[in-house]
C-alpha cells in the first residue's frame, strides 16, 4: 500500500488485510512493553491544517508505539497559512526526510492531490479532508464492528450482512462517506438517516438506503447505530434545525436507546455532544463502543503506518 | 502510589520515599548517558488546560529521561475548549493508551475528580489545579531544602524543626498550599507572611503561623524564605496593592536580603518578576536556590512518574 | 566547537570540517535505518521566540536522527512573553538539563548574549536572530554549492573562485549576511544585488561587490544565483517598491532564467513567494537547488549538533 487516501478505493482484500494487521497490533498493546521497533528510524509528520487534537494524538501514539520519530506541524501561523503552496510544503517535508505525511485539510481532495502529484515519495495518510473522507475513522469503526461480532475469530472476516445505520448530518460528514464505502465493500448493509436538508444530493448512487425517520430505524434493530457528531458552528445555518429540535428528531435519547436491541452497537466518532446527538446514558451504555473505537483507532493507525512504511513480507509486530 | 494529587494526603513515609527516589534519579543525571530505560513503552500525556511552559517542559524532560513516550495536549482550541466534558477527554486519553496523565487545570479539584471518577486507570499527576495544590512544586521545594540542609546524607531524612517562611499572595497560591501541607508533614515550622487582603480565610486551621510583617519575618532568620510569584493579571484587583507598594512592603529587596542570615535559603517557584517580589540581587545571591529548584523539579517528577508507572520492587534507576 | 552563533566568526578550517561532517551525516541518511545513537541521552531545546516551522522542524529532525530528546518551546504565550528575562529563561533551560539550545529570536545578538553570558553551559545554536545572522542556513547553502560543484569529491574542499550573486532585500536579510561571511571565508566571490533602498549602509566594509542591475548580474553568469525571500509584512514599508515593481526589477522571472547559464545554481532559502521574487518555472527548474537545500539543512544541523554535543575524537556516524 503506497497511500491511504480513501476507503472508496480500498478493495475487500486490502481492507481485511489492514484490519487483520490491526488485530496483530492490538495484541501487542496488551504486552508489558507495548513499543515495537518496527519503524525505528522512520519519520512521520503530522501535517494539520485544521485542529484535531484527538486524531493527531492517535496518529502520534500509533507512530511512537512503532518507534517512529514524530514531528508535529500545525499549519496555523506558519508560512503555509501565509500562502505557501501545498506543493512547496509537501516537498519541504519530503526533503526533511518525512517517510509518511499524515494530513488533515479543510479542502476535499488535498491528500489525493499530494499523493498524485509526484511531489513526494512519502506515504500519504488522509486524516480527514473537507467533507470528503476520513478513512482511518471508517477502518477503526469497521474494526470495532468486526470485533464485536466475531471476537477472537475476527481475522479474515468481513461484515457480510451486518446492518449499520448512520444518523445525522451526512451532508457535511466525511466520517459518513468513508463508512458508506468501506462498509459496503465489506458486505454490510448501510442505512443513512437524517434531516432531508442535511442529506447530500447524489446519495442515490451510494451503496446505502436513505431514511428520514430515526424511530423507524431504531425499531428496525440495526447491528450498529452510528451517531454523527454535530458541528456547533453549523447550528446557525439556515438548513439546520435548532439544537432542541435536532435532538428531538435525530438524537439518540434514552427512549430510543431503550428500544434498541441488546446486541446493537452504539457508535460515535467523538467528541460527543452529550445531550444533543447522543444522551449521556446512551454514551455510557454497555452497548456503546465509543471508547473501544478510540482504542482501536491506535491499532488501525499502527497498521496503516506499518503498511505504508514497512518493507513487505516482514512480521509487523516483531 | 496510584496518583499524585495533593501533598495534603501524603504521609511522612510516602513523602520521604518519593524524595529518596528523587535522590536516586538526581544521581543518574550526572552520568554520561542520563537516559534510563525504566518507562520504555509507557505513554505520558501532558494535559494542559492552562499554559505553563516550565512545568510542561519539566514533566516532558522527566518522562523522556525515563524513556517514556510523551504526547502534549494543549486544551486551547481543542474540542475540550468547545465544551467536551473532562470525563470524555479523560476516557479518550485512557483509550489512546495513556499510562499517566499530567494535568494542569484552572479548576481546583479537577485532578482529584479525574482520579476518583473511575474513568481512567492511568495515574494522575496534578501539575497545578486552580488555587488548590501543586504537589510536585512542593516536593521539589522540600527536596531542595533537604539537600541544602543534609547534603549527601539526605536520604531518609525529613525537615524536622526547619523554619520556612512563605511570602506573598497566599490567597491565590497553590504553591503555598502544597508547601504548607508537605512541610508540616515533614516536621518543618511554616510561617505565612503577606498582605491581609491576600491571606485566605481559614488559615487558622492550617499548620502554619500567620504574619503580616516581612521585616520581622526576615529578622527572625528563617532557614528558608520562599517568595511567591505575583500574577501580573491580579494587580488590577481591588484587594491588591499597586506594584510599587507591594514591592516595598512584601518584596525581598536588597535591604532585606542583607539582613537575612547566611544559612537562609532564598526560594522562588519561578518565573520571577525581578524587581517586584524579588530583587535581581536576591535572585542571583548564593543563598538563592531558584535554579536548584528547577533542576530538582526534573528529579522529583522522574520519581513521581516512576512511582506511578513502574512495578513495585524494581530498581528505579536501572 | 562550543556554540554556533555566526558564520563571521568561523574560520575556513572550522567551516570545512563542519561541511565534511555534514557529508558523513548525509551518507547515513541513505541507510535503511537512518537513526544514529550518537546523542542518546542528550536534550535539545528549540527555543523559538519567532515562528519558523521549517527551521524548527529541520532542527527537530536532525536532533531526533541523532537520538537526542527534543523539547519544543514556543515563547508565544509563555512567561517569556510576559516579561521574563532571557537570562531567567536560559538558566531554567539549563537547569532542566538542556545540552543544546537552538534559539530563534527577533533581536539581533540574542544568541551571542546567551553564549557570552555564562548563564548556561549548554551549546547555543543560532537559528536566526533579527537581521543579524542565520548561520546554519549559510552552511547548508555552502554545502549545497560545494556538492553541486565537486560532487563525491567535496570533502576537504572550499568554494575558491565560486561566483555567487545574492538578490533582494539584503537590508533585512540575516541569510544574506551569514552567506556573505561564510562564502568569502570559503574563497567565493559574492555579489549583492537589490534595490538601493534595501541595501544596508556599511556594505563597503563587506567582502562583497554591490550591484543594482539584476539583468547585468544574470548576464554575468554566476555559479549560483540566490534569491532572497520577500517578507510580505515589509511590502507596505515606504522604502519598498510594490510587489509588481519588485518582481519586474528584482525577481527571477522566466526571461532571466532563460539567460542564466546551464551550470548556474538557482537557490532560495524558502518558503518561496512564487511569482514574486522567483517564478514557478525557476523554482522547479533543474538548476534550482531549493529542495536539496532543505535536505542538506538536516545534514548540516546534524553536524552542528554533533560538534557541539559530542565528545571530540568520536566517529560522528557510529
Amino acid at each position: 500500500m503506497r497511500h491511504l487516501l480513501s476507503t472508496r478505493s480500498l478493495d475487500r482484500d486490502a481492507a481485511v488485510r489492514l484490519l487483520d494487521i490491526a488485530e496483530d497490533m492490538a495484541d501487542t498493546q496488551t504486552r508489558e512493553v507495548r513499543k515495537l521497533p518496527t519503524l525505528r528510524g522512520k519519520t512521520v509528520v503530522n501535517l494539520f491544517f485544521e485542529d484535531s487534537t484527538r486524531t493527531r494524538m492517535s496518529f502520534e501514539a500509533a507512530a511512537k508505539r512503532l518507534s517512529a520519530d514524530v514531528i508535529n506541524f500545525s499549519a496555523k501561523g506558519s508560512s503555509v497559512s501565509k500562502g505557501e503552496s501545498l506543493k512547496d510544503t509537501a516537498q519541504t517535508l519530503q526533503a526533511i526526510g518525512a517517510d509518511a505525511v499524515v494530513i488533515r485539510h479543510s479542502a476535499s481532495g488535498a491528500p489525493q492531490t499530494l499523493a498524485d502529484s509526484g511531489w513526494i515519495q512519502a506515504g500519504v495518510l488522509n486524516a480527514g479532508d473537507g467533507t470528503h473522507e476520513h478513512p482511518t475513522q471508517a477502518l477503526l469503526d469497521a474494526f470495532t464492528m468486526r470485533r464485536r461480532r466475531h471476537g477472537a475469530a475476527s481475522r479474515g472476516r468481513d461484515l457480510d450482512g451486518f446492518r449499520v445505520t448512520i444518523v445525522g448530518d451526512v451532508l457535511h460528514s466525511r466520517v459518513a462517506r468513508s463508512n458508506v464505502w468501506l462498509l459496503s465493500t465489506l458486505g454490510a448493509e448501510v442505512t443513512l438517516v437524517g434531516p432531508p436538508t442535511l442529506m447530500p444530493l447524489g446519495t442515490a448512487a451510494w451503496p446505502a438506503t436513505i431514511g428520514y425517520d430515526l424511530d423507524a430505524a431504531v425499531d428496525a434493530g440495526p447491528d450498529a447505530l452510528m451517531m454523527l457528531r454535530i458541528q456547533a458552528e453549523r447550528m446557525n445555518d439556515a438548513y439546520f434545525p435548532n439544537a432542541r429540535e435536532y435532538s428531538r428528531l435525530w438524537g439518540l435519547d434514552d427512549r430510543r436507546l431503550s428500544r434498541l436491541p441488546g446486541r446493537s452497537i452504539v457508535m460515535h466518532p467523538g467528541p460527543m455532544n452529550r445531550g444533543l446527538e447522543i444522551s449521556a446514558r446512551a454514551a455510557d451504555d454497555p452497548r456503546s463502543s465509543v471508547l473501544e473505537q478510540v482504542a482501536n483507532g491506535v491499532s488501525v493507525r499502527m497498521a496503516a503506518l506499518y503498511l505504508l512504511l514497512s518493507g513487505a513480507g516482514e512480521d509487523p509486530t516483531s
